[in-house]
């Protein structure tokens, strides 16, 4: 094999992407450099920080995948070796050692969820509920987009960590069931009606900490919830990534009034933390007391859709796009599609 | 003596408060009681604060005051103690003597400054810069309402802190021209143009640290301006105590993107502070590297007047009212009026 398939993109979107911004590219290999090593990807992520991304065209079309090494010029990643990569949306990588990351697949567990509940989605999860929101014992936590990847590692771990009420809020009657499945006390679909009122009928007694990956009117009726000393982990504001940003909270000024806390994060500059949350959740995954929830779309040349569908709202869990037949395709818990 | 006057809230302001919302009532003065005082007022506080507190009609018109104890059967406070309580608007009070609390006042410090820059005034600033948002050496500050008595404040604690640059808004030249004085770096009257255009002007770097004392367009230049890691600590919101809120910031969602830090808080849950920070900063006010910037009404009768006038803005530095003539008159520095 000489020659290598990668997703393009050719112009800024406007407003929520669409299919023509990007394009599928046949490139030649590169020879392999000391120290690279070509990359078979298996599964490669589409998340809804990438639109972002597309603004600034900083990074590009990164994103992050798990592949095979299937040549190498790094005695420390041998043929054969699992790794972690961010050169994604493409069916092959050449990468230096230095970027990749190997990963050390635990028995029990699927591969795909290193880049769902026990990847970048659910460490999000992890630093805002521990180190940003300081989720502790018996407080109650409202998430927004809970039935996407992020939210619904958070219910899950929130659980774990010994919350008190776990609410959600998703896009459909369908998700708010699974919601309900995956440990969810409480789920609303925001379509059902205004949140704020939706919200206070399942927390009456308000919340103590919220998990935002959404922005706009959720916020808002989080801010009215939150009892004093309450705190908004903001993670992603999905509806905001496409568009004009969303009105602002009319009661914002109840962060001082309740002595609030307001904080957000980019998981990236927490990755101090990775090894400990995979110490943390690894044996949960592996006796399924958390779920890997996600959505696994199969063929590389439907990632565009796939991740048109994820800024939609397609997915229940994680979003992914199963480049090659993995190994361990038997054991991957598909929730939908 | 066997009554006293107190100022009563006669009704709930409608927006900005007017005279005829309070009255002047004489009172008889109660009998004491076991471990009572009788306290004669010398200054009384008028704070922007207690504006939301006539909304909500929860405290009253309870106000910060210091006097003397004039009458005791409380043997821990005989007479000629000088103490603080929060029985204010009032020329005397009968306090229970868990109520009060002794002011030792420091040699070359004015009784005033236990209201003000050494009072709940200058602890707000504290908290704020040091709990709140923990202004590091360096650091560049942007404070709101900077002439009053929290910003005059917080502008010299920062200073003694290591902060980089002191920056801050006010709404007069004469108020911008005291900025300079007491040690801010840069200053700006903002009826001179857009907040966010002067503080893009002053600060063009940007800024780490805004302390909030107004809300509205203030939060929205400083989000601008925040570098990454940023922290706002909010303590009040003069713009929204009387009228509708302001228009919530439009850029928001850079909360999340710059991974901002904004936090509310009530500086009476903060008072395990307090013996820290006399300790720091009594040196300072009696050596003057510190000034006790303060606006001084003369004359228990003017204070509705007083209070209507700080919500204007009409003091610079702290606004109090002094009730009968102190023994350290001469030493009280009087910056205007």
């Amino acid at each position: 094999m000489s020659t290598f398939l990668a997703v393009r993109q050719v112009r800024r979107p406007s407003g929520t992407p669409v299919a023509d911004d990007f394009t599928v590219v046949t490139e030649p290999l590169p020879a392999l450099a000391d120290e690279q090593v070509l990359v078979e990807n298996v599964y490669v992520s589409v998340d809804p920080y990438m639109r972002q991304l597309m603004n600034t065209g900083e990074a590009g079309l990164e994103g992050r995948a798990i592949g095979r090494v299937v040549e190498s010029r790094s005695p420390q990643l041998p043929v054969g070796t699992t790794v972690f990569h961010r050169r994604g949306w493409s069916t092959h990588a050449v990468a230096d050692a230095a970027e990749v990351r190997r990963v050390h697949q635990a028995d029990g567990v699927p591969l795909s969820a290193y880049l769902g509940v026990l990847g970048g989605t659910g460490l999000t999860a992890f630093v805002g509920l521990t180190r940003i929101a300081r989720l502790e014992p018996g407080e109650d936590l409202f998430v927004s987009a809970a039935a996407g990847g992020v939210g619904s590692a958070a219910g899950q771990i929130a659980r774990l960590m010994g919350a008190g009420r776990v609410i959600g809020s998703a896009g459909s009657a369908a998700k708010v069931a699974h919601l309900r499945e995956i440990g969810f006390d409480a789920a609303f679909d925001h379509h059902d009606g205004p949140v704020a009122e939706q919200l206070t009928r399942l927390a009456p007694d308000g919340i103590d900490v919220y998990l935002d990956n959404v922005g706009g009117d959720h916020l808002a009726a989080a801010i009215a919830a939150l009892r004093p000393h309450g705190r908004v982990a903001w993670s992603g504001a999905i509806a905001q990534y496409s568009s004009a940003p969303p009105a602002a909270p009319h009661n914002l000024a109840d962060v001082m009034f309740k002595s609030l806390r307001v904080e957000g994060f980019l998981v990236r500059e927490h990755l101090d933390l990775r090894e400990r949350f995979e110490r943390f959740l690894v044996p949960h995954v592996r006796n399924g007391s958390v779920r890997v929830s996600e959505t696994v779309v199969d063929g590389f040349e439907n990632l565009v859709e796939a991740f048109l569908g994820v800024l939609r709202g397609d997915n229940t869990g994680k979003m992914l796009v199963r480049v090659t037949r993995p190994v361990d395709q038997a054991e991957v818990s598909v929730l939908s599609q």
